[in-house]
């Protein structure tokens, strides 16, 4: 494989609060992954954030999560199933319209934080996502934790499901995340997180904390644009991957769809 | 004219909060106004709706409002044009998703409360509420007050216009709806009201308060379905259309689209 | 025991949105449990619902609840224990507000839903909500299930507790209410209620679903005000007690501080 | 006069997002107005920023703004007197349970943004206002602009009132502040800025933009924290003042309550 698409949460600004440094990280992404209003974003900063995509010919993306502002979508709320689905089908027809009304294509969804993390252990939660997503377009990309219920889900329901992995987190052995309460959860070093994120693209492997390999054949890789840190990472993940000849792309020509 | 469309707001319940008696009145019109969560509504609410209109065969509208659920979008919010257009796409949106998930078609866009009035009077926000409308989808119909800002508006947008009159206000001898603080701006009397919507869709005229006759012809009639009295007017009012020849149909029938 | 206290939860209105029938509950009970606006109410339906209570002599209560209007505070959210204070103590100091405003003294706290529920289990969570009432003021009386998580934390925070039961609900034979979701779980018939509640009062025991006798001794027993049928059966609940010569007083009354 | 209070709006954050360098301006000021949850912040926001202002001996008050996070309470709603009085107590009520917590006296409230500028202008709105505040607390100082229906207001409703005034704002001949979309309404000449806050102070007196003196009579002089070089021009009007002899206290000691 000697393409990759970079995906990074955009648009999680609110009202006059600003969050993350979007403008500086887009340039380095292939794939925007928009909040929708109900944990971050609100109707201005979704039509700014899709026109910045654009410019950049950055694929877009609705990051739709749990009705909880006052958490940033991080707090897991018990949710029946059929909620969801329409809570994310709502979330979803905002940012197509969104699209619309700015001539983009809305090409692919990735849920947000606790919902990422709770569909990508719970069958029936990431059936109700993969359902929503097919009933608004099925032609959207679906992007699921590699291995994951998620990813499951959405090859289920016969949507285009994008293997996402992250280039800064350690694998447990079964290929689940391990959690941010372990500590080395979070990788820092920045080469090492590099030359990790190269491997995954080369050779579709990466290690796991226990030490051995596991098989991961990502479509997408996550990455972050809090803060400056963050951006500098992502700068120096671009470099390595040019530098082994990977191309960065959006998602739609990973799947080769384009 | 011997056809004419009879709309109604529908899907204001929010959460358990139930408002209006939506399974009644369905079956006496031909056009629902859907609320989008801003002032009333929420998905769960909007997926109900979208469902009891496709049975009953009545074409589904976006009623998008102000972001106002403390005041059910009937409080002037001083908001400026860029964001009330991006307000307004984003329940469009919303709204068109819901549809797409139910295998329905978005047929038109009504603003509700407060923002109706706003626009009906000011020129700059109704050019807002019309480019938004064109923005996500140029065939979806705009209804609009007849005579009002918002008619011009829409014109003004090459969109298809549907033009509204209220079956019990009064009007004043310019064409404007008079205050609900005049006493009279209410009709109460069933027949009545019935007899002058018959003669708004037959020779296109309604009697101002003032005596005169004013040219209104309609395309559709704005109905209430808040309480039973409000059920019994909405049947009266067919019962004497239907006794006259007149045909109920959706706005898609009306404008000469399906 | 010779009196009881009657609560319930009022004032779970919304903007134009109506819920429950506080005006008819209300004169046959001694203490009305009031939404604070996270999950139910407004600062308009806060301050008539405290007029109502203080017209009929009735003791006021914050009802406080998860932030979740979409959910109605029935759905449970993963909050830690210091954001739930926070949010609590928030709630509980609003309604002492609108309370102060209308010369009447804000007299107990009981937790609304899921949070109620989950509190009652979950001893961190419990402490939580203790801690919080005690920060606003330890003069408050805490509203907890009899023998639950809720009640320890009461008393561990050396707060003034009210043991609570349930007039039409089942009990396991550990003393914790019947799931909703089993059959029999709620109980339909007046009589059977009503003879249930005097037999609470008088002998302070109630049967469990299995058979035997739980000692309960409640201080507030919680009925419901939703529909004219729940009314009904308070008002029947209240004319047993009444013929068995049980008073029904306020919470501050039952617990001797008036 | 040889004392002045400064006040500034702190605790804007909300959930995730940070706003305002409350951490940095906080050692400066005199008193800090915090916001309610309505416009900005939240219950762990306001807890955070009442501990700030205890550590640093700064008079704690409410800032209470329109229910419009959307639109940081910088948009002008059309809300009825009562609704907004009583959305006002919730506020006030919601940041003296916060204050409790935190054995902290709450000392002020002071209007928030398009809040502010209507009620300054608006005797009705200005009286819902000062009818809050008397509600909750008649001790409460109300922080008002000096000369306008605030300040009218609050002396009517017999409240102790603080009059306002603004660092870095070009004034009307009439005393009323230039508009922000006038050219020269804002000053950003440091040296200008602080000397400007010294003549108020000492001689009680400030040029308006047309040469004339306007008599003002200062309490407390509004200044902000919104970014390094306010920060910096809160220092520079610090030392200023200090040069001066001029001792900067909270609004309690300059009313004479302390």
């Amino acid at each position: 494989m000697s393409v990759i698409d970079l995906n990074s949460d955009l648009g999680e600004s609110f009202g006059v609060y600003k969050l993350g440094m979007d403008e500086q990280v887009i340039e380095h992404i292939s794939s925007a992954n928009i909040a929708c209003g109900f944990h971050a974003g609100d109707p201005q900063v979704m039509n700014f954030t899709v026109q910045l995509a654009k410019k950049y010919g950055v694929g877009v993306g609705a990051h739709p999560g749990f009705a909880d502002l006052f958490g940033f979508g991080r707090r897991k709320i018990d949710v029946s199933p059929e909620e969801l689905e329409n809570e994310l089908i709502y979330q979803i027809g905002a940012m197509e319209g969104i699209c619309k009304a700015n001539q983009v294509k809305l090409a692919h969804v990735k849920a947000h934080g606790a919902l990422y993390n709770l569909a990508g252990a719970d069958s029936v939660i990431a059936q109700a996502v993969a359902r929503a997503i097919k009933a608004v377009n099925p032609d959207l990309i679906f992007v699921a934790l590699a291995g994951s219920e998620l990813e499951k889900a959405g090859n289920k329901e016969g949507l285009r499901v994008a293997r996402e992995v992250f280039a800064d987190r350690a694998y447990n052995a079964d290929g689940s995340l391990a959690s941010r309460k372990e500590e080395g959860a979070v990788l820092h070093d920045f080469n090492q997180v590099a030359e990790r994120v190269a491997r995954m693209v080369i050779e579709g492997k990466v290690q796991a904390k226990t030490g051995e390999d596991l098989e991961i054949y990502p479509d997408t890789i996550c990455v972050h644009g809090d803060n400056p840190e963050a951006v500098k990472l992502v700068k120096r993940i671009k470099e390595v991957l040019h530098g082994r000849g990977i191309k960065i792309k959006p998602l739609a020509f990973i799947l080769g769809l384009v």
